[in-house]
């Protein structure tokens, strides 16, 4: 059981947390930048320094702040978002089951990011994509795991359809490259290389059908292909 | 900086939470139960019993066990998973747009959940719907909030598909219930109550397109009508 004098802290020091959270709300204290030094935090919110020293610690463990040793803390450049895994699906039992539902919605989601995405690209855009095409396929001919820079082409994809939420949704429903993807790694090399171009090809010459077409052949190749390397019938989600 | 000593430890404490996580994974603790006492588990580890409290620690920041004081300490029921906005939504400046971008996205999505709810859902599953809908309608008609209820009547036609990973997006997409709910609580209410029972009845007769074309017109409504009372362009999205 806490002492009473630690309850007291405690919940001053959520309510100090709880107003740093609105000042940051409010841009008082921007993303990626410095917020000031425990002595003047607690001066300015009038609480002990230990105070302010709980309320940051409980803001760097909900990914809000980030302390460098040193150095000072800092406003997370993306308060609040849980990289790595924020639905726990590293601890889900049937694999197979997972990864046929991963692949079901993305079946939903991609081919419209596809669609948005060639809608809405800059030159920019266009460039970052064709640049991670040409490092996953890099990888990919030197037999090397092409996994990260893979979610990153399709984190890319969906960055560039201007919508918020579908670049945060991305990584989430792309863990099912990193399910199977080491096993698949040869036997799709060449033909995730040519689906890969054929969407950033029709994203670039702004053709919101071919790059949703291009999207959805890409994602039923991989699923078919993996569930013929597993030669499980219950992989093929059902349609 | 950490003293030698502090790092020699903690780098050993972090190796036994990756023990610990993998003895969940491989389903030796099984989610919701009880692990051994720090003493027990000290021993089974082969390191002392702080740095079986230190990796306990982390993995209970992490959501993965969960300290129950005088009790013991458990595997979480989703390990892993991180409740309540792991996109950190909530610090995004611009909540028309991140209004706008988020029923865009349920647009896609929901659509097809409830298609693939009035396929798949079960007796027990209709029951649960049928509920959620009679509550949400009961605090409409009170003039109460149903943004809480709302949400789990979302999340239960998503758990009627049964994809395991549909009902752990839709709360993070039905944020957008909440940003703008209060607000349109009463101008909804009566739109709100009738498109939801039109969903459910639809799975309940378990006619896919029926559900699909009433979670369209719900959503649809819905954007519609908050654009309306905030009387801002910018809030339709592209489509």
């Amino acid at each position: 059981m806490l002492g009473t004098e630690q309850k007291r802290r405690s919940s001053l020091a959520e309510q100090t947390a709880h107003q740093l959270v609105e000042m940051i709300q409010k841009n008082e204290y921007k993303p990626g930048e410095k917020i000031p030094t425990e002595m003047e935090l607690a001066e300015k919110l009038n609480v002990s320094r230990s105070t302010v020293r709980e309320a940051v610690k409980q803001l760097a463990a909900r990914n809000v702040l980030v302390i460098q040793r040193g150095r000072g803390t800092y406003v997370a450049k993306h308060p609040g978002r849980v990289k790595d895994d924020p639905l726990g699906l590293e601890y889900v039992q049937d694999k197979k089951k997972l990864f046929a539902d991963l692949l079901s919605v993305r079946m939903v989601l991609e081919p419209w990011i596809a669609e948005e995405a060639a809608r809405n690209a800059s030159e920019r855009d266009v460039e970052v994509i064709r640049q991670l095409c040409d490092e996953v396929e890099a990888l990919i001919l030197r037999g090397e795991s092409h996994i990260a820079q893979d979610v990153k082409l399709h984190t890319a994809i969906a960055r560039s359809t201007k919508n918020m939420v579908a670049p945060l949704l991305v990584p989430i429903i792309n863990r099912s490259v990193s399910l199977f993807g080491e096993l698949s790694n040869n036997a799709l090399g060449q033909e995730t290389i040519e689906t890969h171009r054929e969407i950033s090809d029709a994203i670039a010459r702004h053709d919101p059908a071919a790059a949703r077409r291009a999207m959805e052949a890409h994602i039923v190749f991989n699923r078919d292909n993996i569930s013929l390397i597993l030669s499980e019938d219950q992989l093929r989600p059902g349609e």
